[in-house]
């Protein structure tokens, strides 16, 4: 029944030479590769505004200097990415970088940060396109949790299918997004200049505002640069572009960055004029959106197109996380699972796995898109700060042709990456501290993991010289419960194996059965020695392998090897097991932990 | 770990030579064996003062005919079961008597309600302690469900370690409880006789009440005859006595029954005489108490005793339902294991099974005494019903001198008990209901375990004539992975079991790992049998069972045993396991399934 379901959900499975590549072209790429960082507009300028508003309202129209300040910070990541793009054109991810520049600590730091923080894409990214949604049905406010965990399902379910990231469908809604705000921040601005919005509603640039401080300025400004997650994902997907790859990537990085600027400046422009506060049960896009449109068409269109966008954006942690995941399992890192493909080709572990994470963290922040962003940031920040340093070191060490200027652009990026991250730190200490706890456990756990396996690895391979001695000879116990067909068949068995050096044990609690069941065997199987283990504590376990390990020494002097056959009951119906005591399978559980014991199960299958 | 936090709580195992009877003397006896019937009548008056209730307070003085019907009911029960005691010395409980007299279905039927009985029993003695708490300390009464689930687990750890009934401690609540009841009622009575308690409190016996009527007055008395439950101890346990052991059981059945008519005559009277409604949050009790004593070291005291000796009549249900549960399993009608002794001699599986059962209907009510009562006394009233009609049988069968009297005196406690049972069909059918659908539920699922028991005994019992044909010889089927240690020792074991018949089996996912692997095989063992089955979906169980059922095929053609050697790897750590595809157990649980294939672990130790 649950393969059936399975396959209801999951569909029929795939050969694995239906495993293909398309090579996209630019227009698609953009949209595909985009999703995450333009869909971080919905929810990076409220940041600035929630910090703001704890001064005052009047603070509000610090939002525009800071504003800029992300501007110049995303002008300075798209040229350093520029740079990884033609650096490495197989797919330069923050992991890959850092490993190879830096060493391998680095790039495990630069990993788990990524592993956690495409969680927290999904978790973050789901929870913003449900308060999109809740924001235009407040009526549904209440809900937050259940709508984000249900879209998380319907991802992980559409991933295990098999989305491909290159479905022209997941295309569509990108550029609808970029449309809907397109129009939006262009009406705002017909509004604004025809007049048709009160000036009075914002406090002019340059007012002074009383117990502004630069540490809360900086706290707006790290807070405004998550609205810069996600320009990454060009870097990583340069081998998916169509000839020449690095060319075409550059391009639709530089179409990216223009977009997300413009939307990000549209949006923080509106906000300040219009005088939006932040509120807890409606975005400030909607708030926008309201204000300008009413609750007409056009209103419901920009926040159906942005749920959407950020649902899309989720299911891009859906295509990074397992593929990192495999890179870090190749490397031994974490556990080989990660690189099995499945029934349709994609690497269900990891899909199903960054499932259940982002639902536990979307359960834990209950769908509190505010307070998820922090950690999210600081992790797109620490892999950011990591590749650009990487970055730096390659430059030094090579020395192309022009690496200065190479050099100056990328330490530029890796010292303002450095900075907001440091800021998070400084600012918000109480909501990302988590991280310097986990990402040192995370490393750990890696090194650990790699660890265990090279010794495996060690202990398995063959050393070619020596084989290893062959057995001379096999003892065989056989521990029997009665004289039914279940052991008559266990014997018949053993008896093919080894007919001379079978041991039957019974283990009786009272003296009495001992006697009656010992004559009762040498009447029936007189050949077969059988041996009794009086147990006064109602233990089978217990006599038995002290009885097995005195078996074990003796016929290890002679290099015999000792196996003990398990009869198992096999009932025809499920249920039919809990009306039987497990004795099998517990004594199995056992003795499979005891050195070179081996084991063999004989079924007995009942008819009816 | 496990293990040790076991034996902290349930102490060393026990010898079962160490299981010894103890016979106890009438004190003790009427002590231990009643605290059942007489805790019961901490709530039995309650019972129908919350009918009354309903009308008005007027109403109340009908307790006063109910509580004299009910000391009928209680007279025919005592003289019904001493009959019993002399017909069954060696224990009659409901169970016995009816299969005995009635047959197997009403001995189901007996049977079935006394084991849902004795849940309800610890539900039921449980919270009604808890009550006593908390009308003592009202702060505590928001913790009534976790107050309750907390002592059910005491009780079912105590017994795990192995209390016995006989402890001679759990003599002195008894007689404390029934001393401070005596007090209660003395000192009550004492009160009204010299008119220190106003006489308006309560309305006159015969004050004619708008709107009672015949309906409500039969299901007060039906509730009011839950006060009785439990009164059947003594006729289970008749072998604990000292000899004449009937005549000492007999004598104190009677005392019991002249104790349970005292306490319950005089609570009743006095929660009539001091005009007392139920409440909510206090019990009836408890409000007498408090108003003979005020919150007196006296009200405490009566509390006191009262929840202890209502934990204690929990107990009971722990000393009858695992001798009831192996009367049952000894005839086959519910799972064997009910028959096992554990580390401590006690039933531990029915001890944990009736723990857990309880709890959850004390979680299912919320710990609500008054909507659980019902249903036990319904559970109560079936059983006495159907071992009196069983009496009232074998006296016509077997026609001993003076049987008419006999007969009469059955059939008139059958009589009653059948209609009380009636009642509460009739007048709490919302309360009772799940009763005529969980009883049924049992009987067939007995009736079933009881055929598949039957079933199996058939299969395994030897027919002693024909011998099984002898196996001729082995074919060995090894999966392998790769060329390492594991698989080495492995094969080294197959080859010392059945040199010349061993196939090797490797499931690979592309078509150039198949031959890069079979050339190397070919170096490595080129005596061994390589089969390679290419699997494109990379299910590796699918292509195996294939390759298994041709096998099995051929070999038995020839009578030749298959056997499916499966290498295991085993970690030096537990969490290691999460490191490694778990192939081979899911190969074996497949494979298990499958008629006639012997399975063999081969397990390989890593050494770090």
């Amino acid at each position: 029944m649950i393969s059936e379901l399975k396959r209801f959900l999951i569909g029929r499975p795939l050969k694995s030479t239906e495993l293909g590549e398309q090579k996209i072209n630019k227009t698609k790429a953009l949209a595909i590769l985009s999703s995450d960082a333009l869909s971080s507009v919905a929810y990076g300028p409220e940041q600035i505004l929630l910090v703001l508003v704890t001064i005052s309202a009047t603070a509000f129209w610090y939002s525009i200097p800071i504003g800029v300040g992300v501007l110049i910070l995303l002008t300075a990541l798209i040229l350093s990415y520029r740079q990884i793009i033609y650096a490495y054109p197989h797919g330069g991810g923050a992991y890959v970088v850092s490993k190879e520049n830096l060493g391998m600590y680095p790039g495990l730091v630069a990993g788990g940060s990524l592993l956690v923080d495409y969680i927290l894409t999904v978790a973050v990214s789901v929870s913003a396109g449900t308060d999109a949604i809740t924001s235009a049905f407040p009526s549904l406010h209440a809900h937050t949790v259940g709508i984000a965990v249900f879209f998380v399902l319907c991802i992980t379910i559409l991933n295990l299918r098999g989305v491909t990231e290159s479905a022209t469908v997941l295309a569509y809604p990108v550029y609808l997004f970029v449309l809907a705000l397109f129009i939006l921040i262009g009406v705002g601005l017909y509004h604004i200049a025809t007049g048709q919005v009160s000036p009075t509603l914002h406090s002019p640039i340059g007012t002074p505002v009383a117990g502004i401080s630069l540490f809360l300025l900086l706290r707006a400004f790290a807070s405004g640069s998550s609205a810069l997650t996600g320009v990454e994902a060009i870097s990583n997907a340069i081998p998916n572009f169509k000839d020449p790859a690095p060319k075409n990537a550059t391009k639709t990085l530089i179409a990216m960055g223009t977009l997300l600027a413009i939307l990000f400046s549209g949006i923080v422009w509106l906000a300040y004029y219009y005088g939006i506060a932040p509120k807890d049960e409606v975005t400030v896009v909607s708030q926008i959106a309201e204000q300008t449109f009413g609750r007409s068409f056009m209103y419901y269109f920009i926040q159906g197109t942005t749920a959407l966008i950020l649902v899309l954006a989720a299911n891009t942690g859906y295509s990074a996380f397992p593929l990192l995941a495999v890179n870090l399992a190749k490397d031994k890192f974490i556990p080989r699972m990660f690189t099995i493909r499945g029934d349709r080709l994609g690497y269900s572990n990891g899909i199903i796995f960054l499932g259940l994470l982002s639902i536990i963290l979307i359960f834990a922040f209950k769908g509190k898109t505010e307070h998820l962003i922090p950690l999210y940031a600081v992790g797109v920040f620490i892999p950011f700060t990591l590749s650009q340093t990487g970055m730096m070191l390659k430059w030094i060490r090579e020395k192309p042709t022009g690496w200065l200027l190479k050099l100056i652009i990328n330490t530029t990026g890796a010292l303002i990456s450095f900075i907001v991250t440091m800021m998070f730190f400084l600012t918000k200490f109480t909501q990302v501290w988590a991280v310097l706890i986990f990402l040192p456990l995370i490393i750990i756990l890696f090194h650990r993991i790699r660890k265990h396996y090279d010794a495996v690895g060690d202990q398995l391979r063959l050393a070619t010289c020596e084989p290893v001695k062959p057995i001379e000879g096999n003892v065989i116990i056989l521990p029997v419960a009665g004289i039914t067909h279940v052991v008559e068949n266990s014997l018949n068995y053993a008896k093919s194996l080894s007919p001379h050096q079978i041991i039957a044990v019974y283990v009786p609690f009272e003296r009495e059965d001992e006697v009656v069941f010992e004559e009762k065997w040498n009447k029936w199987q007189p050949d077969v020695r059988l041996v009794t283990l009086h147990s006064p504590y109602r233990s089978i376990i217990n006599p038995l392998t002290k009885f097995i390990d005195t078996v074990q020494r003796k016929a290890s002097e002679s290099n015999y090897q000792v196996t003990v056959i398990i009869p198992q009951f096999i009932p025809k119906k499920g249920w039919h097991n809990i009306l039987h005591n497990q004795s099998s399978l517990l004594i199995r559980a056992h003795l499979l932990y005891r050195r070179n014991l081996i084991i063999t199960t004989v079924p007995y299958h009942l008819k009816k």
